[in-house]
């Protein structure tokens, strides 16, 4: 099952995603769970599909919005791929899982445009194509075992940073408004398949920039999930970024920025396309 | 003004302070704004006090929580206090604003428990007092000259951190569970008075462990506000927490890590004081 976030006729609801489009969420079911994160805080995931209008709504009908609109965390994780070095070869690996944060308003839906930044910040901004996994059901303390069991479901997401300001420190460079996105939307664990067979792919004005699997990742999603629960809660609706490939304009040279214009677009193979343009910053 | 968000038979309001106790927000403000940061949003906070009851609540009937219990943002600065270290007497400086970020269920309100971590973070458990500002009026790009006239008021904190995960990275060690609080109260800016003659006391079981002034920050509160609203809005609540000086349990020898039972106080003179007890983990 695919289910999206989306903005209809200027209010905010959610809907299984099919062919013919999204099929919001109907009757005394819309009223209880106002939004997909209070419908997983209720373990009503399941009942979801039969509370689903017939009629679909045309994707040109609607905007998308990140599949969970305000999740309580999302917490990301760096380092997760191994990478090559111009130095000799040399591939970097953390000894342990590194984390940071982003805030909500960091990340747009699919097809909104990301937010080019203003003044220096706008000559070192850059993509990061990632697999996402949302939270299901509350756990601390998960164990390896059993952590994947919480896990409501997978989406895309173009973790774009800022590459001079994470030089100050990561959480600047990763926090700027609108500089990244994460969607189209949730697809279940069973229409997922595994994370090991995930094929990512990241595009910018059609070019390959960045290609990997889920297998790739150092630390797997199951390790990720027990670390991060071994600190604090993970609620439902919390997303999981899982690190992010090599390739991302930073990394080359000469680097290739984003600028106003470019189109990014993050695909994973069971889980959709991701596709936004950067736009000029309202103050330019 | 002094403003609490607090729990009084089970459900959640917020009033003003004063010395007979909280005076409860009533009647239709109350309806329209169940909370101190829906009030900042709608830029009625100087219409509060005449909408409080008479009656005030006795701090012994009611459970303090955080002044904004669920802020949309809450960035701390770190490296914002010069501090001696061992070696050469020498200083350490960021060449920059270094800023992370703290999710709100890592910190507790007045009076309640804060969560020794489980397992070997347990050893590593560290308080930090630190003068905190929240924000009422929305801001982007916001000039020095003008960063000051969107903060609603201050309060203290204890930004309670887990050093050895802090090793791991900085989210790592700043977003255990319940590791930290901050309150007791919003204090309004003009009974605040000037961030640089507050004093900042930290005591732990008693003994002062932290003192300075806000004059000691390097970068300002009016700077912070600059850097922080360049990359991204700043909503009515946020919370923006200022560093911490010299003097925390990681950086003495011995280290003073906190234990259970341990009780910390953050005082800042204009502000009240912030105390917690440390607790044993429910899974320990």
């Amino acid at each position: 099952m695919r289910i999206a976030s989306f903005l209809h006729n200027d209010s905010q609801t959610y809907g299984v995603v099919t062919q013919a489009g999204v099929h919001p969420v109907t009757g005394d079911f819309a009223k209880r769970y106002p939004s997909l994160r209070a419908v997983l805080e209720a373990g009503q995931l399941d009942a979801l599909a039969q509370n689903c209008a017939a009629q679909a709504i045309s994707p040109s009908d609607l905007d998308l919005l990140p599949p969970i609109p305000a999740p309580s965390k999302i917490l990301c994780v760096g380092l997760n791929y191994r990478k090559p070095y111009p130095v000799a070869g040399k591939t970097l690996e953390a000894d342990n899982i590194v984390i940071f944060g982003r805030h909500d308003d960091t990340l747009v839906g699919h097809a909104s445009p990301l937010e080019l930044p203003t003044d220096e910040a706008a000559q070192s901004f850059d993509f990061e194509g990632e697999i996402v996994a949302i939270i299901g059901k509350a756990c601390r303390h998960a164990s390896e075992a059993d952590a994947l069991s919480h896990v409501a479901g997978y989406s895309c997401m173009n973790e774009g940073s800022v590459r001079g300001w994470q030089k100050h420190s990561i959480h600047a460079g990763k926090n700027f408004f609108a500089s990244g996105a994460w969607g189209p939307y949730l697809t279940t664990p069973d229409e997922a398949g595994a994370v090991d067979a995930m094929q990512l792919v990241t595009r910018v004005n059609g070019e390959v920039m960045q290609q990997a699997t889920g297998a790739d990742m150092i630390y797997p999603l199951s390790k990720l999930i027990a670390y991060l629960s071994h600190m604090t809660w993970l609620n439902p609706g919390d997303v999981i970024a899982t690190g992010s490939p090599d390739g991302t304009g930073g990394s080359r040279t000469p680097p290739a920025f984003l600028k106003t214009g470019d189109v990014v677009e993050v695909e994973v193979s069971t889980l959709g396309v991701l596709r936004n343009q950067v736009t000029a910053p309202p103050r330019a």
